[in-house]
């Protein structure tokens, strides 16, 4: 887990919370983001309550967690970082 | 639950699955949806992962179901309707 | 033009002018046709005030309309439909 | 304009000229943005060409400059910020 700081593996998949300011932030990060993991047709299972955006990654065809995950992890620690 | 329909009360929450063509319109249901929920002040609970968003509404403030949940679950059936 | 309802030439460049209910759902427009354009690497020259949203559109590369731009006026019309 | 680094005024508007490093994140600046000016209730004219995101404020009902274009100018600045 070198170089994916704050993410963790529960039940398979790689795993973090952020935590932003307010919902408009929280959501900024989802909306920026979207066009990345479109982009890269690797999409998360994410959840949003107000400011706080969970996020679980894995690959489906591989039962597993790919470099496809680590990719969008750090696609989205990238953009969390701006917005928080 | 007349005017909601496709919604059920779970764990004392108005509950709902979306199921959207894919991710993009899944997304564009959120973004859209996005700026009336913040100008109503409140939040969802919300899951998304490829083309499904699952939503679930409750007000913390009464610790239950209030008409502000069942404007907002009439805000995301009406902006949901457009995008599916 | 045909196949382009609403679309003309203007400066070398298609453009239409597309009318929503309010602010809300230009947005939601521009939002969902975000992740299209970043998959397509074409990007249009779109403007915004209130519930307007004026595009028009060319290819840099060939300094004219090529099929890119024709591509792009038919996935904007498909989610302006939607969301009008 | 004081306090407006960056912001002229042209035909009797306030002008930005934004710069980001491609169009997720001058997309990523307007669906930020979005939620702030929805819940003002006062509305940019704003253009985007692939990275570059042009602002125009003024207040149609004073038919000039208010402090509605000043506060619009300073939420646009914060966000803007982040996704530079």
């Amino acid at each position: 887990m070198a170089g994916l700081p704050g993410w963790t593996v529960e039940n398979g998949k790689l795993h973090k919370e952020y935590k932003f300011a307010d919902f408009t932030h929280a959501f900024g990060f989802m909306a920026t983001s979207a066009l990345g993991i479109e982009k890269m047709n690797h999409h998360p299972e994410w959840f949003n309550v107000y400011n706080r955006v969970t996020v679980d990654l894995m690959t489906h065809d591989a039962q597993g967690i790919t470099s496809k995950d680590v990719d969008l992890a750090k696609l989205l620690d990238a953009t969390a970082a701006k917005l928080q």
